[in-house]
C-alpha cells in the first residue's frame, strides 16, 4: 500500500502515521519529494482499511498494490480450479460447456420440452428461473417452488443437471435439495448476507456481476463466498451498463482474460441478458467462445413472442442448435473442445 | 405505449398483434409509415411486459409513453406526501431536515457522544450502522444487535430517532421493535425479496439510490414496498457510479427536481457516500439545500481518522454544526426553514 | 416521430400542433389516450429536431421511430459497401484485413523495420501516428509530415498502404496525396467541421467511435463524411469509457452485429487501444473475428518499452503473427478467409 | 509516481528500471514487499509517460502520485485566478455572473431583442452559437460569420460582452476581432490543435468539460491553453454522460469544491445543456450557486417552441430574470454578491 501526504506536513504528523503502521506489524518505508511525501506498506495489508487512511486529513492519496483478495487469486492458487457439477467438468482445459433454457419456467411441460431441445441441440445443463427478479411489481414474479419442481423432473427426464437463481437465504434448504448450480443475479451480486450464506452451501455457484460493479469488486464477492468454505464459484458475465441504448447492457468480453489472470476460478458468457437482443445472441457467444470462456448461458424459448418474460432476448430451438454448431468450430479453432 | 413494426411486416402478422392487444382491453391504432408501421396503445398497459413485445421478430422498437408507476405517481397523486417520524415531518414544505451520524455504531459511549453533538449541531435524527455491508469479507461488518442497542440508548439520551441500514429479512422484528427509520442501501435498491417484506413493515423507509440505476428504476423499487401497503418512502441520492475518478461517486442532484415532478415521496441528500470525501461536504450540502431537498444526511464522526469504517468522507462535529449552520441560510434563501 | 402530449393540454394546443407539422407535409395521426395524448407523424422526419419539438411546455416526450441516417443507412442500401485500398478489399464477403504498426512513427528505419515485420506477420496495412492527441501538452506530439514521409518510404518498401490520423482541416493535402487511409480519431469523432471537409476528400476514411458516442451518434457521424460525397467509410471500435478500471476502456463487440444490421459499411476492431494492455490484445483480436469484424488494427513495436507513446499495449512481432494466425483459423471456423 | 513490479522480476531487470530513472534525473527509492516490489520516483515525473512505463512486461502498475499540471495547479499558484471581460470580473471572490442568450443566432432582431431582455434579467454577458456543432449533417449549421455580427450589433445595443463557439482555426481572426469570450465546446475539448490555436489567443476561454472526460483530462486541456501563453481560462461544466435517461446529461456539480482545490481558474456552469429541460434549470442554477460556481451560462430564448436550436432547454425572459432574483438570494446566504 502507497500513501502519499500533503506538502507541509508537519514532521510530527508524519512519525504518527509510521508509528500507527509500524504497531500494525508492517515495514514502512518513506519517501520524500518536493511536493509530496510517500510511504510505502510491506506486510498483510488486506485488513487495512483504505478510506480510514484517506481520513487523516494530510493523506492525499492511498494507492493498494497488493489485490485485496486472496482464495481467488491466481497469486496464490496457480492452477485452474475446475468445477465439477453432477460429472461435467468446468474451467481448466475442460470442454466449453453450454447451459441452455427459458427466462422464467412457465411449467413442467414447458421446460421438459424445452430441455430436450437444448440436449438435442448441444446443451448439457439446463436454466430456468423459478424466483424471478422484476423491475416492477406488478410483472410475473416466477412460480417458486412449483418451478424449481417443473425444473426436477425436467432433469429426471434428460439427465441434465439444473441451474437457477436463488434470491433469498429461506430458500436455501430447497436449492440445497433440488438445484446442482445455485445462480446469484447481478442485483444480488452485493447482497453480502446472501453471499456468506452461500458460503455454507454444499453446491457450486454461479457468480453473476452486477449492473456497474468492477471486476475487483466482482472478484471480492468470489472472495466471500469462498471464505465462507465453498470454493466451486463460477463468474458469469452478463452485460454493464453503460450509456449506449442499442444494447441492453454492453458485454465486457476482456473479463474473460483479465480473470483468466488475476483468478483460477471458470468463467462463463451470458449473451442473452448482456445484449437483451436474440439477433445478437450468435456473434456475442461465438466471440465469447474465442475469447477463451469456460461455458456460455443461453436463453432458448420454444415459443419466445408469448415467453412469459425475456422473450426479446430468446433464442428459439432450431437456432440454439445451429449457434452450438458454430461455437463448436470457433472452439476447435482455438484448440478447445465443445 | 408504441410499438413499431420493420418494413414488409406482412398483413397477417399486423392483425394478428392487432388482435393480441384488443383481447387484453387496450384499444389500438395503426398509423401506416413509408418504412415503418407505428401501432399507439390506449389503456393500462401497466401490465404488458415490453420485452415480450420486442421478442416478435417483426417488431421494431416499443416505447412506453406512460410511466410504469402508480402509486408513486404524481399523476395520481398530487399533493406532497409529508413523513412523519416519531412527531418529525419530513416533505412538502416542512423544514428541511438534518439526519447525522456515524457510518458505523462503534459502542454506546461513541454513539450517545456523537448524538449529543449532532444534536447541539442542528441535526434532528440519528443515523448510525450496525449491518455494514463491505466489499470485503475481511472488512468490519458492524456491531449487529449491540449496535442497535447502543443506538437505542443515544436516543433515550437525546431523543433523536434512529435510522439505521436493514440489510436481510431475518432482522425485521428487531427494526419494527427499535428503529424508528429503516434505511434499505444502494447495494439492495433492486434486492426484491426485501423490498416487498419492507412493504410490510409499520416504519418509514429511507431508500437509496442504486450505484447505477435509473430514476425510473428507483421509483419502481419504492412503487415495491408501497404496493406491499407501506406508503411512508423516502428517497435518498447517494451517488451514481461513472467514469470519474477524483470522487468516489456523482452526486446527481437533478433528481431532486425531476423526482418532486414525477414523484410525491420526500427527497434526501446523501453528500458523504456520494462524494466519499469529507472537503466536498460542505459545498454539496449547500447545493441539495438550494435545489430543493427535503433533507440530508450526513456523516459525523468525532475522531475520523479511527472510524471504524468511511473515515474519509466524515465531518468532525464542529464542522457538521458549521454546514448545518450555512445551509440553514441557504435555505431561508429559498423560502424554507431549517 | 411519435409524441406524447401532457393530460390536459387544451384542444386548441393539439390543434395548433397538428398544424404546425401538417404545414411540414407531415401526415400526423392523433390518438386520444386517458392521461396522455399521442401523435404520430408519417413523412420525412429527418429534418425535423426533437429538441424543438419537447421545447413545447405541453409536451411530455418525443420519439424517433425511424433512424435518422439515410445514406449510411442498410435500409435504403441492401448490399455490404466493399471499400477499395489499393486493390485491398474490405468488408462484405472480402477477406478479414489485419492493420498492423507502431502507435508513433518515430522515424524511418523504425517504421520501415516493422513494416517489414507486420507484412511477415500477415498483415495487409501499415499503420503509424505522425500526428498524436495527446492528453498532456508536455507529452510527445508525433513527428508531423517528417512521419508521413517515413511511412511512405515504408510503402515503398514494403507496399503495404498506409493509414494515419488527420487532426486537423491544414494537413488534408498532405494526407491526400500520401496517405491511403485517412483515420479520424475518436476524439474527433464529433469534430464536425474535420468531417465535413473529409467528406471532399477522394481517400477512404476508418472513423473511430468516441470515447462515449452511441452507436447513434456514431453513425450520424459517417453519414457527416458520405453527406459530403465520400462514401468510403469505415467503422472502428476502440472501446468505450465506463467505470471499470482493470482496462482502459471497455471493448463493445456488439457494435459488430449491431453495425451490420443498420448500416452497410465496413467494421474494423482496434483491441489495443479498447484495452490499453498488450496481453489482452489476442484474446480480443480473436473475439473480434469470431464475431464477424471486418479487419483488426493492431500495435505492433519492436521495443514496446522504449516506445515514445502506447508502449503497453503493443505486440512484439513475433507475438503479432501469432495472434494472426490464430486469427486466420478462427476466421475460417466462421466462414471467412483472413 | 509510483511503479510495483511483479513477483519473480530478475534482480538485473530491477536494476535496469532503477537506472533508466536515474538516468533521467530522478532519484529512485526501492520497497521490497512480499508479492511485488515497489519503487518510488521522485524529481520532476512530468515528463514520465505512464503508458511507457507499464509496457515493461515486469510492471504490474503505475500510480502518478503529483498531478500532470503545472501552470494550472493550485499548488503552484495559490490566488484565485480573476478573468477580466471588458471589465466584468470573474473568480475570485467577484460577483457570481450571469450569461445569457439562445442556443443558436437566429438574425440580428432577434439576438438584441434578446440581449436586452437578458441585461434586463440580470444578465451581464450575451451567449449565442453561430457556428454549431450538430449530431445530424441535415440539421441547422448555423448562421456563422453573419451570426457573429448579429451579436456585435447585440453588444453595441446593450453592452454586454459577448461568448460564443469557435469550431475551427480558420475562425480565429474572426474571433479576435469580434468576440469577448471564446468558448470552445464539449465535443471539442480534446481538440488539440485546436487549444493549440486558442493558447495563442488574446481572449479569455470558456472551456466547456467533454461528455466523458475525466476532471483531470480537462484540467490537462486548460493546461494546453496556457501552455501556449493564454492563461484566462474558465472551466464550465456542462453534465457529463451516464446511464440515466431521464436527463440529458447528468450535471456533476461536486466539480466546484474539486476545481477549486485543484486549480486556481474560475468555474462557470452550464445547467440548460446539462439537464436538457428548462424545468430543471432552476433548481440547478440555484444549486450552483450555492456550492460556489463563479457564474452560471443559461439559454434564454424568446419563442423557445420555434427556436432553431434546443429550445427544449431554453428559458422565457420573464422566467429568465426570476431565476436571477432567486439566485442572487442564494449567493448572498453563501457570502457573495451577484
Amino acid at each position: 500500500m502507497i500513501i502519499s501526504t500533503k506538502r507541509g506536513t508537519p514532521q510530527q504528523e508524519i512519525d504518527k502515521i509510521i508509528k500507527e503502521f509500524e504497531d500494525k506489524g508492517l515495514s514502512v518505508t518513506l519517501i520524500r519529494g518536493t511536493d509530496y511525501n510517500v510511504f510505502g506498506l510491506v506486510g498483510d495489508t488486506t485488513k487495512i482499511d483504505e478510506k480510514l487512511v484517506a481520513a487523516n486529513p494530510y493523506v492525499e492519496s492511498v494507492t493498494r498494490v497488493s489485490a485485496p483478495y486472496k482464495r481467488a487469486n491466481r497469486l496464490f492458487h496457480e492452477a485452474d480450479t475446475v468445477v465439477d457439477v453432477n460429472g461435467i467438468k468446468i474451467g481448466g482445459k475442460e470442454k466449453v460447456v453450454v447451459i441452455g433454457g427459458p427466462c422464467s419456467v412457465e411449467g413442467a411441460e414447458q421446460v421438459c420440452q424445452i430441455a430436450r431441445q437444448v440436449k438435442a441441440g448441444g446443451g448439457c445443463m439446463l436454466r430456468g428461473g423459478a424466483y424471478k427478479p422484476r423491475t416492477s411489481p406488478y410483472a410475473f414474479q416466477g412460480l417458486g417452488t412449483e418451478g424449481i419442481m417443473d425444473m426436477v423432473k425436467a432433469r429426471e427426464e434428460t439427465g441434465l443437471p439444473i441451474v437457477s437463481e436463488l434470491m433469498s437465504e429461506d430458500k436455501i434448504p430447497e436449492f440445497e435439495e433440488y438445484v446442482d448450480v445455485v445462480q446469484i443475479g447481478a442485483r444480488n451480486m452485493q447482497n453480502f448476507n446472501l453471499l456468506k450464506a452461500v458460503g455454507k452451501m454444499h453446491k457450486p455457484v454461479l457468480l453473476k456481476r452486477g449492473l456497474a460493479n468492477t471486476i475487483e469488486e466482482w472478484i471480492m464477492s468470489a472472495e466471500y463466498i469462498m471464505a465462507g468454505g465453498n470454493e466451486n464459484v463460477m463468474f458469469c458475465e452478463r452485460g454493464i451498463r453503460t450509456f449506449e441504448k442499442y444494447t441492453r447492457n454492453t458485454l465486457d468480453l476482456s473479463v474473460i482474460p483479465i480473470l483468466k489472470q488475476k483468478s483460477h476460478l471458470p468463467v462463463i458468457i451470458d449473451p442473452s441478458h448482456a445484449t437483451g437482443d436474440w439477433r445478437l445472441v450468435e456473434a456475442m457467444s461465438l466471440a465469447a467462445v474465442a475469447a477463451g470462456a469456460d461455458g456460455l448461458i443461453i436463453e432458448v424459448h420454444n415459443d419466445p413472442e408469448h415467453a412469459w418474460s425475456d422473450g426479446a432476448q430468446s433464442l428459439k430451438p432450431a437456432k440454439f442448435a445451429q449457434v452450438v454448431e458454430k461455437c463448436r468450430a470457433v472452439a476447435r479453432a482455438v484448440g478447445r473442445e465443445m
